[in-house]
């Protein structure tokens, strides 16, 4: 068995078929200066035929999945028209005598490291396009343009790693999955696979490849990011069986997609999904969530040696605003620190990064910064449906300081004649036991909760949930969790306003009916579990989710807990 | 102004005598064999002055602080007696050709390095008492009997560290004060400066003796730790005023030692001591305490290679019971990982220590070593009033599987026909939220609670105290914090049991009269505060102070519990 990161649900068997990309070996560098001539030729009609392919792949894209997704492919065509991609390529065979691989291998090179080294994530990103066309390029001038021809039945494409013009160049129709040995849950393949819904695992490690050989029969799962490869018959079967369950349930779930997430007596809860980055926005919409109930603006930030500055920010945020329209998006203000380090910010390491100088912590430290992420923020919300959420707030004087900086804010926009959602709502995670303790008085202070349960557990039981050695003690099932839980929602409605759950536990069926029955309003979890969720809710009455819910809270150990669910579940 | 670590209460204003602590340089290291008897005779000469020192020193500790304190320097006769130390000092003259003082820095060295590598800390810390002895018969050799000729009149003392012998030897009746540039509150110095009462702070750094020189005048703040050299008028004449406060304090204190810690309207609650090592238990007794309300066992495991076995832990809990007699001491088990590294353990370096595998979590991951601790407790009860405490305890599981293994070794020690306290009580630490919100079903399980505060407001605040960046949001007077306590208290008694606090807001006079209104039952702070904790007890009423925490708990900020505390206080 392997295993690698789950970024694509659903279960995939069929024999592997291993997308060979090699660099074709350049074997002649050097030329004499008569061949100058020939090999720009040589060059000119292979990015020629790059774009003809490209144009070709683009258009299909189009047909089959829609001009969103073919836009992709947009950025790969810019370069190749591009005159002084080309223009440099030729240069180079001229000036240093190098064949037409050679020259466009060292510039695309050189073109890579300059975009990877960039500040702006939208740019770096790019240093990938270029990779693309470059190896499509080189493909073509060593005459193997497509070093694998995929067979006409089903099949999983094992790789070390795949661009967005290399999956959308695959049969569709015959790719039951994708397994690669880089990547992770955000890069493009792995959005893009989401949004075809292709099972995916990636990041497996090296080991995938001298595991697995062409032909081999394999079984992916993309929920738990496990491989089988050679699996027996008995597992064969198994998976079988829960690949055909999983068909039905699809089904069921696509029937479902525009119903409401309303109980069998009509209590109508709200169900949304949290986003990581804003190329996710699309596939999301489509997807038929109601809104983001988490969207992280840290993506801006992580990665690179400079903040973004205003504008960059506004940009990024208004893109989202506009994806989902009249959808609510909150928006989480940045939460690094922790796990999360920020080269750009020079934090001091720290003992325990957990209990530590982050999030709305820094912000308030350096109001300058903060500052900078509200008026985005506010100016984006003028595009579409934005709420503002601030992450970590312990105290009472911290939440009021944030609101204040952010109503100074408005006064500023208002002066300057910019435009901004004037009521746009103002919420706060609530992730730490002492902000939970003293609901009644926060909810007199925003508009809304969000209960972020997977920081909650670990102050709650401190427990690091990256820590192995104690991984046993983590649980959100914990009776004092549920109670933290329970008593911040019925705060919330004493103060009249709402409450959401962000963490794991909203995406955990087994959670739904308790959750539901403490009174939750929405629950935000990974688009892909939404489903389930939904189908539990639209499963049962409020009387009897409130019933479990009741019982749930007399239960003293996390055992009890989970077997009292399981046993309702049955 | 300087600042070290406080370690012995009070305010002490006086001109400064350095102690001169370096070795006499030894000149002559080389002799001749013509030499070697009369280096000889010098040696055992200056033995012998060193016996009739310590002899003397030890007779006059006898007659003005009691046979307790004389004893510490029987270990230092011990070694002099000793004919090993003597004749390997003899033996290394003859055989290398050293100058007595040389032999002597050679052997001492010797025996300091075997000593300290010692797994014992008993013999251990036999290498202070080594090289405490070693210093005295060099300075005799040298003729340089004692280096510093103390004043006739008040002086504070400053020195690179202070050794037991040497405190002794100081002029009681004139020393005002210690300040050294190493030290903590455990060594040995430290817990003799308390028993003696007289301010110190250790641990200042080289700074100390830059800033410093003889004859200057100084204000040490043994409370705060804080040291000012050379202060203007005002500030001589603020702490002269504060001193002398100080000092009618301490006779009223002295007064109220043997009354009851109860209120106007007789409401009793008890007053007990933290201790961190067994010697200083004479002076706690002394002192007029109740009890220890947290005697961390720690201090057997910690800076040594190995464990101590089950005979070295009964014979030192042992000696703890015997001391207290009927008065009860809570001996908590083993509490390492987080801050407090075990070599023996070796156990892995963590992302965030605090939220790790430390305390119960490991005494129940490694039973074995759990059982040794237990069965050490439990033979040591005989001799006393011992209770047994569990820290980080976070889930009813946790506890009942502790309880399991103290039954199981309870089993043993009868078919061994053992002694134990049949009645020995069971408590636990409320230092973890998710603890303290399911107080109710813990309290149907031990006979006792002990807050924490120190950790539980790192937990329920995510707040790491040893963090400076976030220094300003740890406050015990959080609102989420006092609910806690008061939920403990309320689930304690409700379901029969009694509740303690150990952490540092029992001898925070502010928090007296609150934590009494929310009926907490015994206080366990530093013996030094103690005194003003009780005088607050005794100036109030149960009434009143159950309306100072009821409006106590109304409140959302900690500024605002903290005006409303100060303005009741005057």
């Amino acid at each position: 068995m392997l295993k690698g990161i789950p970024v694509s649900a659903g279960i995939a068997i069929a024999p592997i078929v291993r997308l060979s990309q090699e660099q074709p070996v350049i074997h002649e560098t050097a030329i004499t200066s008569s061949d100058i001539k020939a090999e720009q030729a040589r060059l000119a009609q292979s990015i020629e035929l790059a774009r003809d392919q490209l144009e070709q792949l683009r258009q299909q894209t189009e047909d089959t999945l829609g001009s969103e997704k073919a836009a992709i492919l947009s950025a790969h065509l810019a370069f190749l028209d591009d005159p002084a991609f080309a223009g440099e390529m030729n240069s180079v065979i001229e000036s240093q005598l190098l064949s037409a691989s050679a020259a466009v291998q060292q510039v695309s090179d050189q073109f890579i490291s300059l975009f990877e080294s960039m500040d702006d994530a939208y740019m770096r990103e790019r240093a990938d396009d270029i990779r693309d066309v470059s190896r499509r390029i080189i493909r073509n001038l060593s005459g193997n343009e497509q070093s694998v021809s995929f067979p006409e039945e089903p099949f999983i494409l094992v790789a070390v790693d795949v661009t967005p013009s290399e999956t959308l160049q695959l049969p569709i129709q015959h790719v039951r999955g994708i397994a690669t040995v880089k990547g992770g849950a955000t890069s493009h393949a792995a959005i893009l696979a989401r949004s075809l819904g292709i099972p995916a695992v990636m990041g497996v490690g090296e080991q995938l490849l001298f595991e697995v050989e062409y032909g081999t029969m394999l079984i992916l799962d993309g929920t738990s990011g496990e491989l089988f490869p050679d699996p027996d018959g008995e597992a064969l079967t198994r998976y079988q069986e829960k690949a055909a369950l999983e068909q039905i349930q699809r089904q069921a779930y696509e029937a479902m997609k525009d119903l409401p997430a309303e109980t069998l007596d009509g209590h109508r809860v709200h169900l949304m999904a949290n986003m990581a980055v804003p190329e996710e926005a699309d596939a999301l919409v489509a997807s038929g969530v109601e809104g983001i109930g988490l969207f992280r603006s840290e993506f801006l930030f992580m990665d690179r040696s400079t903040l973004p500055d205003e504008e960059e920010q506004f940009q990024a945020y208004k893109r989202v605003a506009i994806a989902f329209g009249e959808k609510p998006v909150i928006i989480r203000t940045l939460d690094v620190g922790g796990d999360k380090h920020l080269p750009a910010l020079d934090l001091d390491q720290e003992e325990n990064p957990f209990l530590g100088f982050r999030a709305i912590r820094i912000s308030l430290a350096r109001p300058e910064l903060f500052r900078v992420q509200l008026r985005a923020l506010l100016r984006a919300s003028a595009y579409g449906h934005l709420l503002i959420m601030f992450p970590m707030i312990s105290h009472l004087e911290q939440l009021r300081e944030a609101k204040s900086i952010l109503e100074q804010t408005k006064t500023e926009l208002r002066a300057e004649d910019v435009a901004f959602d004037e009521n746009i709502a103002i919420g706060m995670m609530m992730e730490i036991p002492g902000a939970c303790l003293q609901a009644d008085a926060f909810a007199k202070e925003v508009q809304f909760f969000s209960i972020g349960t997977n920081d909650l557990v670990q102050y709650t039981l401190a427990v690091d949930r990256m820590n192995a050695h104690i991984a046993d003690l983590y649980s959100y099932y914990h009776p004092a969790v549920l109670r933290l839980i329970s008593h911040v929602i019925d705060a919330s409605h004493r103060g009249g306003i709402w409450t959401g759950l962000c963490g794991e536990m909203a995406g955990d069926p087994l959670a739904t009916e308790l959750l539901l029955g403490m009174g939750l309003d929405e629950f935000s979890g990974a688009a892909s579990v939404m489903p389930k969720v939904k189908e539990r809710i639209r499963a049962t009455t409020r009387e009897q989710a409130k019933r479990t819910a009741d019982h749930a809270l007399t239960l003293s150990t996390v055992e009890d807990v989970v077997s009292f669910l399981n046993n309702k579940a049955d």
